[in-house]
């Protein structure tokens, strides 16, 4: 038995809202609820109405088809998790707020998974011995929980959400290396096939090594991930990931170091108008807490620094901003006039602020700056690290040229873990030599529900939806614009549509004014709609392309021969 | 693109056991382990491998197949929810240690909706407003939560589950009784497509109404329920739903009471034995408090007080025994000869006890029972309730004649809640006559994973798992016995089994010998093998029917042909 192939509007549970809902902040949040696929339960956590949960279905049924195609296993594990595993790891408490905790009727300590690493792990632990067994790759698609600080953008960012997830088990790098090409390549195809726009990008940092973990990104406005694409070669990255190489020095030799009397001036603005010099002249120390001990981050005085790569160069260790307590009992630390030079803490600076490269900075005096402050003669470095923000024209890391910035939602990330989590759990089989061999693991996601978002993104126009057909809830949009006459038409057409295989969605509600079903069409986004109007007694119907507004008018018989040819 | 349609077994994450689980209770629980389809991740939480992935895909198939022919609409609610709906309900306290709980990263309470009553009735409210909107049907397949006091049986009773379940929602009782009715047709063409054995049975007393809530039971050693199954009529109830006529008094006019010297008494078995009457003429008089106050149950001697019954009569009241602290200061109650006659306190009884039949029971002093105290003249019944323990040979309470019990699994439950949700949600449309209506509902569950152990259960043999064909995980089981013209022959055989359409499992495991890949394929329940054996070089297979064992020699061309005749 074939799934019912026509819905009818006025069953749908589908009501759409003229109004935009108050809190929508993107356009995929608006409109998804809008056109009734979407209605929120609480905050980032949705219900899929009958429209909603048919694509998301088919997101999920690409996903399936494209994962199995290349063999990988589907699974289903639980969201719900002692937290044992998790707490080996160090993830139980690394995830911090982002973890859904519970207890059971016993006490003991539960959690949603974000994300199953460690479950997958022990799976292979119990099922494989030999190296014969692998490699192996599993996935599911299932449901997931991250207690997100600020959920928003409606299904973009949610705390409930669904993912697949996979993961890849080998012996060796090289194999690895092979699951991961497959993943790579069977993401591309699904993003073909979905018709999303994506480019691929580095997640990791260059100086890191290579191309061990990528994203792939959807570009769009609502987007909460900024990538660099270089116009000039192929360098594609996440700002997160973008690595600078160090600044040249000036060939001009520096003089020695100058103080400068600059009342006022605590900001970078203040002191580069007083001095007339570029922002860029001058280095920000910026002051933090790393694990409680203070310490300065030097970038130039027109960067800022990108907190959250500051936190991924020193995790686990925490980085917090310092406060005016922590100034307390410090007149080494002047505030608003910190230089490196004589400064008697860990000093970290950005590549720019290169050995030989020289500043005007705080002179570690009140209301007094120092010019020709040079790195490596008058202040050493304990750490290059890159920690500025990423701009519009800042040098490809490959090729030099301005790299372009872009907004984008992250649809896919692989990644290639290594033995991380085969350390924790031990997770070896017999190798080829007969000695034991740790297993080595790629991990790799795809959010079918952000999915869902980035293409409503992607896709819509000014009228509403517009999906690809692929993914859209329906082929073809019925519309009776009429009476008696019209709706019989109508009913007909999406029968004979329905016999021939396309999946029919049909507004046949009484009482209904053509206008009203003609934009609830064009709101719902189903490529093709097909009018039953005027010339229904010569059954003629129009059909008009959702994307490109095209009409025609055919018989009834002409329109059904063109849309299943 | 299909799915793939051959799987290998070298690669397949379904590693058999010869040692039943430790843990193992019951057959699909001990066989689902065994033959690799799931792994108990926690208790009372589950992984399901890729055999068991596809059994339960395979079963969601048909229920979803099922619901869409009848109109139902699917949709996907979220498993986490905020509280409010839930206490709005009265469900937040009443599900006990049952539900889980927890909070948000800012203290919110949320829980793991056990099912989903008030969310659809709140989705229903935010879509309909008219009678022209009604009626509509809303299913989900969706992961659930219980926190079992004691998760048991493998999959079939687990604290995380996969559950269809749906909501019905009309303006009249006739419309609610229609959903109902289709509902009830839906899933009888469900059980039949998968193969299920079972059986309706009334869940809710006579006495309380009809046929507002019946059972889908699947018969099983294993069940967790016990019902009443008339070999007479066609009634059969959940035996908690099995309601008594008033039993007859005896024809003779009962003489006065009569106190009887009882030392050493204190049990119905001492008392019955010490004056040679039978158990069933003495009167055992249970003391219980009920929300703190004392009452007293009365039923025949040889019978058992069915508390969970008696809690459900006289919910949302809570019922608790007694303590030996109860007695204190309660001269009145002499524990061990409690009679009714006399008692200032609220009696409840058993139908049996009917007005006119005479009894033995306590005297309300120490060491004395009382002979020929009639219900009506020497006391009152202050309530007749149904809550004594069902029994083989009760009468049927249709036709009179002797019930059987029988185990079963509780697939289904379909319920005519009525307007129960609607008043607290005050789920009102406008009705036909211009008026607000309030809205009826019914609520229909039907158990994924559950159904996936009750078939397991019912179809299993002494070698292992017999699916039927619509849910097994492959249609056909490829062994190849012996090297490498077995292999070779094996390969070929599954390319032409997939090429013709059906799913096909094909052991070509190296170093396995044939015996363990035949015990596997037992084990494993594909309802056909086909084995590559010794006659391999000439192209003959042998097919053999998992179920019946009959085996036929066939050349491999006349094997696929029968195979997809």
């Amino acid at each position: 038995m074939s799934r019912t192939r026509i819905q009818r509007m006025s069953r749908l549970m589908a009501k759409t809202l003229r109004e935009e809902p108050a809190d929508a902040e993107t356009l995929s949040h608006q409109l998804l609820v809008r056109a009734g696929y979407v209605r929120r339960t609480s905050a980032g956590i949705w219900t899929w109405l009958p429209l909603g949960k048919k694509v998301l279905d088919n997101v999920a049924r690409v996903v399936r088809e494209e994962m199995d195609a290349f063999g990988a296993q589907e699974v289903l594990l639980p969201a719900l998790l002692p937290k044992d595993a998790y707490e080996e790891s160090g993830r139980y408490e690394e995830y911090g707020d982002l973890l859904f905790r519970l207890k059971d009727r016993k006490g003991a300590d539960y959690l949603l998974a974000p994300t199953h690493e460690e479950i997958f792990t022990q799976v292979v632990k119990d099922q494989c011995t030999s190296y014969k067994d692998l490699p192996v790759i599993l996935y599911q698609i299932q449901t997931k929980y991250r207690d997100e600080a600020r959920p928003r953008s409606g299904v973009l960012r949610g705390r409930e959400f669904l993912m697949k997830d996979s993961y890849s088990f080998d012996t060796t790098d090289e194999g690895l290396a092979e699951s991961y090409a497959l993943h790579r390549e069977a993401y591309r195809a699904i993003f073909a096939r979905l018709g999303v726009d994506y480019r691929i990008v580095s997640a990791v940092s260059g100086a890191m090594g290579g191309s061990a973990s990528e994203e792939f990104l959807a570009p769009a406005a609502a987007g909460e991930d900024t990538f660099a694409d270089c116009p000039a070669c192929e360098y594609a990255a996440n700002t997160e990931a973008v690595a600078f190489k160090a600044a040249v020095p000036a060939a001009a030799a520096p003089g020695p170091v100058e103080e400068l009397d600059t009342p006022d001036t605590p900001t970078i603005e203040a002191l580069a108008a007083h001095l007339g010099v570029p922002a860029s002249a001058t280095l920000k120390n910026l002051l933090v807490k790393v694990d409680g001990e203070i310490v300065a981050v030097g970038v130039p005085g027109d960067r800022e620094v990108d907190l959250g790569k500051l936190g991924e160069h020193l995790a686990p260790a925490e980085v917090e901003l310092v406060t005016a307590q922590d100034f307390e009992g410090r007149p080494d630390l002047v505030r608003g006039y910190v230089g490196p030079q004589g400064l008697d803490i860990r000093y970290i600076a950005d590549p720019r602020v290169a050995p030989g490269t020289a500043w005007v900075t705080g002179a570690n005096k009140p209301d007094t700056h120092a010019r020709g402050v040079v790195a490596g003669r008058d202040f050493e470095v304990d750490d290059y690290l890159d920690v500025v923000v990423v701009e519009e024209g800042d040098p490809c890391p490959a090729c030099g040229a301005g790299l372009r910035l872009d907004r984008a939602i992250e649809v896919g990330h692989i990644f290639q873990l290594g033995r991380k989590y085969a350390d924790v759990f031990q997770l070896d089989v017999l190798g080829r030599d007969g000695k034991p061999a740790r297993v080595t693991m790629g991990s790799y996601g795809l959010g079918i529900s952000r999915v869902v978002a980035a293409l409503a993104e992607q896709t819509a126009d000014g009228q509403g939806l517009c999906w690809p057909r692929e993914i859209a809830p329906a082929d073809v949009h019925v519309v009776a614009a009429g009476k008696t006459a019209q709706t019989e038409l109508a009913l007909r057409a999406a029968e004979q549509l329905a016999a021939a295989g396309l999946r029919v969605l049909v507004d046949e509600r009484p009482g209904v004014s053509p206008g009203v079903k003609f934009t609830d069409a064009e709101l719902i986004g189903v490529p093709t709609i097909l009018v039953a109007g005027r010339r229904a007694a010569e059954d003629v119907v129009e059909l008009k392309d959702r994307r490109t507004g095209k009409r025609e008018e055919l018989s009834l018989t002409d329109a059904v021969r063109a849309l299943t040819a």
